[in-house]
């Protein structure tokens, strides 16, 4: 517990106002995207950098883990509170500084959230590519944080290829200033990509300059059921190899395909999904219109040729909706196959998709589990799912041993561990099998150099835990 | 002088053909692209890994200063030898371990040059974008170490944008791989970044994991004129914020349309240059077939719209390369303009760079020298070059000044003193003005617990020194 004197420090600091220490509100906070929870001591809803400065200033003396929290949709555990941590609710941050259509940047606190960013930049003719699936809910500093991707990131790279600046308040409450508003800069050490991904274990990040491309014309989509999950991945190694960048290309399996059907038509919507196929994909272009027209042609052809048994094309927005609406059903739809899932975020080689997506099969054969499988194919980015009932402890140590399994597989294959998730809480004692040994002694070190005391977020990211 | 015992030492651990200390040798490798010049003690020719780990054993050891070096073609001084150094010379190390078209991956030693690696990879369909004007002589381990840029950096990304993984050398001798093969990877810090750009001062790179893209099929280029520079920059703007990104958007202002026209004349070309333009556009574009004869056909009528007074689009692949035979010979050609010139690399703000050429005109005016300016216009790159002849050392003195007054107005519009050369030598004592105090402090701690004797690169990039 925080002692009385350090908490009328605080509300002297950032206003009583902002300072939460009720049940309800530590409850409030306790949890993230995952399973984990645990109550932070105190709630602090900052709403000025130089309130997040005094916060640091404070816990740093006092020795208060911080754990920095956006929306907490999280799916590592990154912002799970630490028992006796100060959580700092950055979501009140929530205002869009500057849109700058001459310079094609952006400047925003971090509790903007990151749809809110992406229709106010497209208010004006420009465009913010990244999209977390949790885009309604999460906030651009979670996003920078985690380093998210999401499935247009195949074509547009992920947020840490739009970070050009930072703000960032350091333990012991200094500012920093890292980057700037140039697309080049090569002054200095890349600090800046320190920070993007370090999932609040160096810093608090309080503003962040962001490069806007313009907002494309048109977009459509495609979808193509194989009676082979490999032949959908080799039509993807195809496409991707044939000059075109795709906006997406998602895969779902048959498991993934019978369970978003199954949750649409509970919900009355038939999506005519190819029940018997093995694997389908999703594939969207954009562009101008008439390169819209263009490639899309162009992708059906070939999936037809690459042994699609089925092809839909959209012709208007409408029907590519209908086509996302199912793409985007896949997480409500995976939860009704059991109690709960436990979802993963493996990425491996390109080439490497077929054979790890039937290691994934094998292992769920061999610990007697329903794994199905999604994903952002051509980055190589897949979310295995473990069906699970959490209630059976014999089915959740089989749950653990499986995911460790599906991890050395993807490390085995080339691949890593997480691929746009994080580590947070739950990947953190994997840490030592998936980065080379004298790779995770240097971040341990610049982990103590840029915070000495260990206050922000301690245990995640490169600070290995039981898991 | 590094002493005979130790010589002995580093014969017995590379081999004694692969240490030289004879003059011509030290001489030979004195320079590197800049004016500044200087002799190592000793000269070293590693082939493989395990030698770089004995150097920098022994090195580190002896604290004895470490160059790395590529081909040398650098313009920050970043490969100048210091005093009593060893040089490290990777240009030996120059095989491309393995091209992975299935994994979209090349793997190469740091002594491969630039273009030898592009055309090994177009020879399998694949593509290597970042294209530094010395391509031809530069290595990929030059490029990553300044983080590189080129023309075509303004579709494609730096350097940086393509660099997986690397194996990196530190000093001491530790062997260290940070990043992989996967295109999405979240797992620790993002190291690999910070050794990009480092310009040698953190350890030394003996192996780059590469993405690679499709190669696209085909190009086209335009080229316009402009009565007023402010009217090219403005079509620039209005093509970038059109949708379409061009391949490359490279500017030449008056005087150095004029110098190469007469660079082009000296060698009985006629390159047909609008030489009573204020500012010249090129423009190009890349794609497929169909694309590109749409997107140059919209670019063209867009450069006409904005004020072009001459726009000459090339029809073959032939008059693309006599367009682009002009912009390669900008270097050659603006050397004749005096006895030798001083460029700059500076970057800003998309919407800044006509204030941006406006100023460094005024600069010229000032201090009553020739400053033409050139560079990649579409990303607030420039380079203005000072035309100067090195004998007169009043001239010397007011280049100097100019030089500081071009950092500090780039400073000013939110710019950045390097936008791809990097900041070697001769821009670390402007480094305290460029970068924000307490981030060049990180940087400078960074660098302490890396290389706790500073053995790496000394009072290169992140430490200052008087110019």
């Amino acid at each position: 517990m925080t002692n009385a004197k350090v908490l009328n420090e605080l509300r002297a600091a950032i206003g009583a106002e902002a300072v939460a220490t009720d049940p309800a509100t530590l409850t409030a906070y306790a949890y993230d995207g995952t399973w984990a929870e645990q109550r932070p001591a105190v709630v602090l809803h900052p709403l000025a950098t130089q309130q997040v400065s005094d916060i640091l200033r404070i816990a740093d003396r006092e020795r208060i883990p911080i754990v920095p929290r956006g929306a907490a949709t999280g799916l590592a555990g990154g912002s799970v509170p630490s028992e006796g941590s100060w959580c700092v609710n950055l979501a009140r941050m929530n205002r869009i500084l500057s849109i700058s259509p001459q310079d094609s940047i952006a400047i925003t606190q971090p509790g903007v959230v990151t749809a809110a960013l992406q229709q106010a930049v497209e208010a004006q003719g420009l465009f913010y590519p990244p999209d977390p699936a949790s885009l309604n809910q999460c906030t651009i500093g979670g996003n920078v944080s985690t380093n998210a991707g999401g499935p247009r990131c195949l074509k547009y790279g992920v947020t840490a290829d739009y970070v050009l600046g930072l703000e960032v308040v350091l333990p012991g409450g200094r500012i920093m200033r890292v980057g700037g508003r140039t697309i080049k800069n090569v002054v200095g050490y890349n600090l800046k990509q320190l920070f993007v991904g370090s999932e609040g274990t160096l810093g608090v990040i309080t503003e962040i300059t962001l490069r806007l491309i313009p907002k494309p014309q048109a977009q459509s989509t495609a979808l193509a059921a194989f009676a082979k999950l490999s032949d959908a991945c080799d039509a993807v190694g195809k496409i991707l190899s044939s000059g075109l960048t795709p906006l997406v290309t998602e895969i779902m399996d048959h498991d993934v395909i019978r369970a978003v059907d199954a949750f649409q038509r509970s919900r009355n919507v038939d999506a005519h999904l190819p029940l018997e196929a093995d694997a389908m994909l999703l594939v969207a272009v954009d562009g101008d219109r008439d390169q819209v027209e263009r490639d899309i042609k162009f992708i059906a052809e070939l999936l037809r040729k690459s042994g699609a048994t089925q092809v839909q094309r959209a012709h208007t927005p409408e029907e590519s909706e209908a086509l996302w609406e199912a793409r985007r059903s896949v997480s409500p739809a995976i939860i009704r196959l059991g109690n709960a899932r436990f979802g993963e975020d493996i990425a491996v080689p390109r080439g490497q998709i077929p054979q790890m997506v039937d290691l994934i099969k094998q292992i769920a054969r061999q610990y007697e589990l329903l794994i199905v499988v999604y994903g952002h194919i051509g980055d190589g980015n897949l979310h295995p799912n473990i069906i699970c009932d959490r209630r059976d402890a014999d089915m959740m140590k089989r749950v653990e041993a499986a995911s460790h399994a599906i991890f050395d597989a993807a490390i085995e294959l080339g691949g890593a561990i997480s691929g746009e998730h994080g580590i947070g809480l739950l990947k953190a004692s994997y840490m030592p099998k998936s980065v080379d040994p004298i790779a995770l002694e240097m971040m341990q070190a610049i982990k103590r150099l840029i915070d000495p005391n260990n206050i922000m977020n301690p245990g995640k990211k490169v600070q290995h835990l039981e898991w």
